[in-house]
């Protein structure tokens, strides 16, 4: 790897040549290979991008020229070019860099993406403030097909193809975002890519109408047309024409010589830009080329093998369980569906979507639109169980309020990935959604304990006393609790567990952090001969008003537990019942502070957050009186 | 009105022939006219949509076939045609008609609406159920060309483009919101409008070509690239088109007989289709046709002369501080700049804009983008003003946390319309701002006590001390303080203002609702002989610990006071930190209780939640202890 290991400085990308160019990004592909089989990475996508962020370095000056990688575990190779070759190798571990874009990180990391369709609107931004400042500067925008399909894309491009910012958009079409892509969007674009035999069509038109007047005339009224629907090329005005883009393109975005020619071109060219390239997913690696939703992010592996080589777990995982559950459950009922803004593998939605394709909707990458069709889907006489990552179901928050809880339309909106995930970092982290949720009327909010629980709970829901429910887990492997088969027991809403008695202090848990509240509480009791009261409060709307009674009445120290913000949750729900009450009660919560959380494993979280197991105990144990 | 007050159902529409719908349709405009002279309401688009209404329910069967009117407020004559034509004399009354589409209302209300863009989406989800459950039903979704540019309705097109769901969306294009529709897409409507003579081209060019070979070889070719960019019948393909919906129009949308028979043809055709309607916002009321951003809805007016007979207020509004406080600061820092969702005249950025229309971005309806964007902005060294209402900033929830929280990018965030909003109803209050931005670290939260306050912390955002900042302030008018020309005056973030010394009880608000405890701690003192202790908070976070410690100390009993939802704003806050404590104190928290509120005046909906001064007033003076 001499070439990439010379390489000090962007900078000095710039001075290379095609072969030059193309034995770089051979050790890029390289390079990332090897650090992703021992450190698990988003490979797929930044084996495809090689060559985008290659040429991008090799045409333009940055890091005054600005790009902005949409999401962003598709810019391995720009990090690795960009001052962070060694840091790689820590990629997505506790204090390592972080798998996206951060403008901490880097002066080359213009804007931090890791949320999918952001990155026009941003580079947007910052282009016009360029302009703003007089400076001449290019910004590009990198984005994947898969991101094209969210509004928050779509109100860029329509924003920034109205303004005459210099933006210069390229469109990664790998046709996969982790699951095969869908939507009208894709199939427009299939039907592009596929289109040379159009290209050539519309050549030979012209050539058939020879040199005549009739040509002249043709090619007058075309030029004349300007402003209307046609180009003045005489192409077919394209989708993104129409949005007021210069389309270009597709060519092959895994070719660096065709990559930099057209980079070099278009450089010169003012005003929004649309360079739609067609790249493969997992290039250069067969076995990421071949099974690419596997390959997305896939853990450790062989390379000379392809291998996977992460251990496999008997115990099941949540998503397992929500799936299979969500099968068993449309078994019964046919009023059910299941909708998913394209994460039918990633939530586990493909059992049901396996055996019963026409029940499951995967709406493309689309979180408001999921919610909001699931709530015309229940207006409909339907049952829709809609999944959405917990981060990400941030972007449903008004379709949440407006559509389902205000007209009181059972959806059943399953948050997966609640609480802290791990290695994606502070934009993955589920910490908002209880806080969030919490002061919309109409909903039912609950996070199971364990595997069994999450199966109760999404059977609950289904039945008469739910309305619009939110069910809420986290990513990952459970406790191996027993589930599979397991007849459905019914929870009504708003009670909670006792877990185990207990006096003096007590400890009320949501969620499956609860399980390790429970450790801590066994520990408490076997280590110091204390026995602390702890409630598994299952709901955080309704509340068990009964349980918090009960607690505040035998203990004094009162301690919530959440794997979510501090503020606004279990916590908060916790301090008004106290505090409405004037009740003689000490009251600390543990949860994520009231600051953002960087990337590590669940476990180093956990601890950096004061909730792993051994400060549950401490907390537990602490003379505070 | 004899042919109007003739349908008691709306299928007797089906019945009538042209010349009746024809009279309808004057009747119905005469009729909204009329009502929204001495009520209120939203009358330019109602009156622009009132063939779309009448031609629907003439020739769908309603309501079995269902209807989405996005917004909403277009739907004046559909709601007066399905049953409330002497309700609609109380539209948007307290306990009268809500001014949007309610499934409460009416059977033939399919699907609530008030934020935009959520039609198609919504009519997608009832269309799929219908197909599930095996009816034929027709569903359509009627969306203005404002609302299409924000995310949620391409989000919805590009779902329903590639489903073969019946649904017809009818795009009631009258190139206007409030303001002057913006954006590429608005740029792709006119151009499609307009394009007639290119439509008249691509005739001629056909004519032109004779009968001959050429011809013929022509026409089979297009017809072989049926799957490539060209229609089959040679028309270009329109964006519509390349979502996968088959574009008709444009038509007259305000020619009844046109539409009648185009719906009466669409009905026919299966699968997704988009007709293209032209409209005028205001048609058939001379005034309302020509200023239609003021008469969007220009509260009363003489039906006569068109001359607006509501009261002027020598006070101003806290919008037109929000505005002139924005130029003034602007004059002064040359990186300020002003981003707007479409509301350039609802929150008097037109006030800038008129100045310096290079510093005012309106664009469009497109809330996570105005955020994301003025992320980017200020990633680029610009300072950003972002201007949304509070309810709507609901869609921007994600690109707060992601974009500018988690970045700490200033963006001085101003939610304008917080807390209970009046005749707008359920839909458009300003509930849960507060509680959703309290648990999202790195961010300022304030809100203004008056006009002078306003002023001085949209000043202060800009000092170094601040970094992303939240500026909420409600719909109206302010108290009358003074505050124009006033020199800035520093705020200090995290520092609350006493507004009254006292002792036993203790009263801490935040926001202009204060001004209304500072009435009942008046009247209190004055009738009561108690002297009640007030804090105006100002800020959210960080919390003023100093006061709060000062409150607790000094009285027993604390209340507190916003407007906005109970649960997870300022209640929850002075909850968390007298629980944190173990402080000898009782809180009770006023505010939005845990439910929907629907429309009304503002003081009868502070009334109806138990704050209005007179509420405040009782409570302060209860005997609790």
């Amino acid at each position: 790897m001499a070439l990439l290991e010379s390489i000090q400085d962007p900078s000095q990308i710039r001075a290379l040549d095609n072969a030059q160019l193309e034995q770089l990004c051979a050790e890029l592909r390289e390079y990332i290979i090897a650090c992703c089989a021992e450190n698990p990475g988003h490979i797929g996508a930044s084996l495809g991008a090689v060559e985008i962020a290659v040429a991008i370095h090799h045409v333009f000056h940055t890091p005054e020229d600005k790009v902005v990688w949409d999401v962003g575990h598709q810019a391995y190779a720009h990090k690795i070019l960009t001052g962070r070759r060694e840091a790689f190798k820590q990629n997505r571990k506790y204090h390592g860099i972080s798998g996206f874009p951060r403008r901490e990180e880097s002066p080359y990391d213009a804007f931090g993406t890791g949320h999918s369709s952001t990155s026009i609107s941003a580079a947007l931004g910052l282009a016009v403030a360029a302009q703003f400042e007089g400076k001449h500067e290019h910004v590009i925008a990198v984005i994947g097909d898969g991101a094209l399909s969210g509004g928050l894309a779509f109100e860029g491009l329509n924003n920034a193809g109205s303004l005459n910012a210099d933006l210069l958009v390229i469109l990664n079409d790998n046709q996969i975002s982790i699951d095969k892509n869908i939507g009208a969007m894709h199939n427009y674009l299939l039907k592009v890519t596929t289109a040379r035999r159009y290209n050539k069509l519309k050549k030979s038109i012209w050539d058939r109408l020879g040199a005549g007047r009739l040509r002249e005339w043709l090619q007058k009224q075309v030029k004349n047309t300007k402003r209307s629907l046609t180009r003045a090329d005489g192409e077919t005005l394209s989708l993104f024409d129409s949005l007021g883009f210069r389309y270009f393109g597709p060519i092959d975005g895994n070719d660096i010589a065709a990559m930099t020619y057209m980079l070099g071109r278009l450089k010169e060219i003012p005003g929004p830009k649309l360079l739609h390239v067609v790249t493969t997913k997992g290039k250069g690696y067969a076995p990421a080329e071949e099974d690419q939703t596997v390959w997305h992010a896939p853990g450790t592996f062989d390379v000379e093998t392809g291998r996977r080589t992460g251990k496999k777990s008997e115990i099941a995982k949540f998503q397992e369980v929500f799936g299979t559950t969500l099968l068993d459950l449309a078994r019964k009922d046919n009023r059910i569906v299941g909708i998913t803004p394209a994460m039918a593998s990633g939530c586990s939605m493909n059992i049901l979507q396996k055996e019963m394709s026409e029940r499951v909707f995967d709406v493309g990458i689309a979180e408001q639109h999921a919610v909001t069709y699931s709530a015309g889907l229940a207006a409909g006489g339907l049952l829709p169980f809609c999944n959405i990552y917990s981060s990400f179901s941030q972007r449903a928050y008004d379709s949440l309020i407006h559509d389902v809880a205000l007209q009181q339309l059972k959806v059943i909106l399953c948050l997966d990935r609640g609480g802290l995930v791990g290695e994606d970092g502070a934009t993955h982290h589920g910490a908002f959604d209880l806080a969030a949720c919490r002061p919309i009327p109409n909903l039912t909010i609950c996070a199971p304990y364990d595997e069994a629980e999450l199966r109760n709970l999404m059977y609950s829901a289904t039945q008469p006393d739910y309305g619009a429910t939110i069910i809420r887990y986290p990513r990952g492997y459970g406790e191996g609790t027993p589930w599979r088969d397991l007849p459905f027991s019914y929870i009504a809403p708003g009670t909670a567990v006792k877990r185990h008695e207990g006096n003096g202090v007590a400890i009320l848990s949501i969620g499956a952090i609860g399980t390790k509240a429970a450790e801590a509480v066994e520990r408490a009791s076997r280590e110091n001969g204390m026995e602390v009261l702890h409630y598994d409060m299952r709901f955080l709307k309704p509340l068990d008003t009964a349980a918090l009674e009960d607690a505040c009445t035998r203990a004094r120290r009162i301690i919530t537990l959440e794997d979510g913000t501090r503020i606004g949750g279990l916590y908060s729900a916790v301090a008004e019942f106290i505090a409405a009450r004037g009740l003689d009660c000490v009251l600390t919560g543990l949860g994520i502070p009231d600051r953002f959380i960087e990337q590590g494993t669940p476990a180093e979280l956990y601890a950096e957050c004061g909730y792993d197991a051994e400060s549950i105990y401490r907390e537990l144990v602490k003379e505070k009186f």
